[in-house]
């Protein structure tokens, strides 16, 4: 049995990409057969592609994976056939706090990716769907999902009356926006348009601040709290607004520092930051626990993750090409 | 200048409350003076009404007080003159987890409580008013508010996607229920009255357990989590509940332990404590902050008090009639 | 290749212990094979070796293990041959707060224990054992050690200068002593016997209470600390003792509530645990990441536990019943 | 009465001190009158002293004090006449987080200090002396002190068999190798100096490395921890070493950034940072409750602060040379 798979040639590009044709695993002990049926991009994918983040030749691509279970492994004890499932971004980061090691496997990058037909997958390699939930929508919890949620809920350990601050119109950002909401809390936005303020004030956000037109945002966001900061900023735009967000926050207020372009140094100002006693907490996606309890979140709130636009696998590189020109709102995803 | 004030005499019972005259107190450094024009019921006011809770005699009743700002001492910061405040119930616990000490004084008990038109405070033992609140709904928030506040956030630590499950329809109850659904929970509750459980359920309670058909209602909770159980409870009942609290709760959940009478003793069943490694936490009210906390949480969630029936000062003891009734469904309040 | 094992048959007593040979097990993908040296006795061990704690007919006790790598199946990452291993209590559990289903498999319980010459695992049920310790000493880790640091460390969060209690003188409190004291904590011990409060003091215990002289001991434990209490229980004793117990609390203080025997209903008195606002939290043993950082713990410190006394595997029923008879300081271990 | 009192004239220059007499102050309610004994000197008091951190003309310097209470306000409950105390930081900040507000009155900067004879302060502003102490020793509780703790305990949540790094020999770093020991951990230390290096290890380092000879000495630390990390760092050096920190660190390790010189910036590797999904926390000295716990933590285990040498306060400038010259290996004190 052969399988449709995608693989990425070395020196990568987006023109890079070839459909190749490969043997269909079999499960083993304690593994499921998956049939994927969509994933989705995410900035680590994007630097991947681009070749920033060199890995080696012939790589199948893409870290996020949704689909069905249709062969089980001797032994398996939480998927029946059938089951709907969504891939993890760390295969052995199961629970708790990141430890040497649980780090080292990434689908995508240092090992092989969701870019194709069939897979074979340790259970605890994967969480189920959430119910209803297409399987474009289901592969974005995979990356974009579980970042946000471990900024906001298990960094960020968010509550009712809170204020979370978030950046832009990507995927991550506008999840944190709609966890921080379902947990009661008060969302500020920053965007460059005017358009895509229209709608995160749709989606809940209680203030939008034009970050071109307000190039020391800071100070507006201190502005929209009356004078006191946010607890929590979700931070994605890196060197030129950590400023602005140690600005933003309360004394005690915390900073998620996430996915930030390869090698790059960020400067920011150390008084500011020991003086309010700020925390920077680095956050690069999270456990399968997180992704199970992000679950359960997503199903008790109504949220349904907001897709920009879906690709056929064969257009990997219009879709990476796509996510490239940074015209998006929310996730771009990927059907096979 | 005089004031009333109602005082209970020794021994107390519910026939025992005598409006007095009393000197209007003027303001020290750092006080403010306080119109109060609403007060609320609660179950610790109760036991000291009927003597249950033995207080000194002539004690001014009433741990809870809504009011405006009259008049500033020297070198308040925090107010202004027309603020909407409201007490806290314990005065000198301000912030952080409860220390020795902190909680000594308790108006209504172990001092003078709000049962009168005016009151001297330290700054610090205010909050601010919700926005839009009346004073009847403000007032509820000393004890029941900052009680449920403290059971569901603080020691819960409650976060979308979570299972809590509430006891009856008293007034910690229903805004445990509140708060639980602000911060993205799904909520279960027990009720003995058909009526009762139609309410529960408008206000967003995913199942409802008739605790008088379902004596084993621990079995009915897990039935309703799909087998998983609950990953806190709002424990209100006591010697009778605690068992089927312990059964309705996931391995490593957690129990809030509220207000049960004078002098109990509470049986539990160990094994299956240790064995699930359950955790009960004793909980009695919480800090200024946490009631800061609420105070900004009711305004990011539009929650308003479930306020059953209010009665003027003058009819304190129907008031608490009412109350020992067990009727009511939500906070019993009184106007001035 | 055969082995020696011990069998428990049914219905179980302490004379109804059996050698018998089974087959020598081979590793499997990811798996060990350990050669077994030692193991140690917990109230665990016991109550099923007198049939309190209901196993299948002809299981293999014996929850503690600890001996050499002998052989390694594919893939085997951590562990080299010729190391030397403890096993973990809950083979599942592994990371991480406890969770739904990781603790249903316990050796010596719901599967085979370690009372054998050869056992084949995964390596996730392993950690390595701390360097130059004897194997009995290793094999005391697995159920006392890591149910000492759960309780004192993870649940009690104990830091320099707080006070913990510890109650007798089986092998958790022991542990539990020793690990606070590494911690920097004040440690207050009770016991029965003079001697053996000798032995306490010696090991650091700042004050020993006899609890037999004082029936009230929870006022002696405020007396010790100027009326303060303390900041942690590791509570063993149960139903006489945790009233006792809640009183020797700081406000806001902690109790960790070990090892209850089966089915027992345990009284405490509800006003005092929620006026002090106490917290009782159920400590089964722990994650195999605590097993691991209590490796780490007692290598820095110096550390080394308390062998009361070593018997060969072929006298079992005898180490059993010289647990049963309360004369033992620290552990009882088995030497194969 | 009157009493001597230093002020520092603007310009600010270690040679604009002057000596002056003032009235010396009486005790308000709830006050305290302090006969200050000693004092002790910080990187902040160096800042204000040489005018990189302005403060008002003529302000009294120095945020360290420690005394005897000589006279008590009305409504006093913690101290009695005679008792030895110490000033706190941040007089307002009692307990909990950081919350807006808590941070803005620091004696010796934006208000006076403790460069004189007498003063007089709410008694929420002091804490006692640990037993024994000179009050030389006590006053380097109030900033140095502190802010290890803060950072090893309170924010580093340090445990027996972690990893900590302190860098050099300044006051915080030797509190926070003191406290580190003291809790259980192991300390690697760095230095410029040999000499130093062998103090380091007779006082409890683990491994001392030298970092003229080591620039890139986050490797060197890897390779102590035998590839794995350290837990914990405790940053005061700022711009050169934060990327070296960030190595050192464990995946999920934790720094805390102390007292970087003034409206500088700092550059760290982001990438780095998120991948190893590290944490930085600005920490600036702590709470009152914080110093209480020091206090009971020095006690406990026997900790003295390790004095370089001590200056009349009328040689408070030649003090702040000796400071500047970094040749001091713990504290510089100064006593009235």
């Amino acid at each position: 049995m052969v399988m449709r798979a995608v693989e990425l040639a070395q020196p990568a590009s987006l023109d890079n990409f070839a459909m190749v044709r490969r043997a269909q695993p079999k499960p083993g002990p304690g593994e499921v057969l998956v049939r994927l049926s969509a994933s989705s991009l995410n900035f680590h994918d994007y630097v991947v592609a681009v070749g920033l983040l060199p890995v080696e030749h012939g790589r199948v691509p893409l870290s996020d994976g949704a689909g069905t279970v249709e062969a089980l492994g001797e032994g398996v004890q939480e998927f029946a056939l059938g089951d709907r499932v969504v891939t993890t971004f760390f295969p052995d980061w199961l629970d708790g706090p990141l430890r040497e090691g649980l780090n080292q496997r990434i689908p995508g990058d240092t090992c092989d990716g969701y870019a194709c037909e069939y897979v074979c997958l340790p259970e605890t390699a994967l969480t189920r769907a959430p119910q209803d939930w297409s399987f474009a929508e289901s592969a974005t919890l995979t990356c974009a999902g579980v970042t946000a949620w471990s900024a906001v809920v298990e960094h960020g350990k968010v509550k009712p009356g809170d204020w979370v601050l978030v950046q832009g119109t990507g995927g991550v950002s506008i999840y944190a926006l709609q966890i921080a909401l379902a947990a009661g809390a008060n969302v500020i936005a920053t965007t460059s348009s005017d358009a895509k303020a229209e709608r995160l004030k749709e989606m809940g956000a209680s203030h939008v601040i034009n970050y071109v037109d307000n190039p020391h945002w800071g100070q507006a966001v201190l502005e929209c709290t009356g004078g006191r900061g946010v607890d929590q900023v979700v931070e994605v735009g890196g060197a030129d607004t950590l400023k602005q967000s140690i600005q933003a926050c309360v004394p005690g207020g915390q900073i998620g520092l996430i996915g930030i372009l390869t090698g790059m140094d960020v400067a920011f100002p150390a008084f500011a930051l020991f003086s309010k006693q700020v925390r920077i907490s680095g956050i690069s996606v999270g456990s399968r626990r997180m992704q199970q309890d992000l679950v359960a979140a997503v199903e008790a709130n109504g949220i349904r993750p907001v897709i920009d636009r879906s690709f056929p696998l064969e257009e990997l590189g219009d879709a990476f090409r796509h996510q490239e020109s940074g015209k998006h709102f929310g996730k771009i995803c990927v059907e096979f």
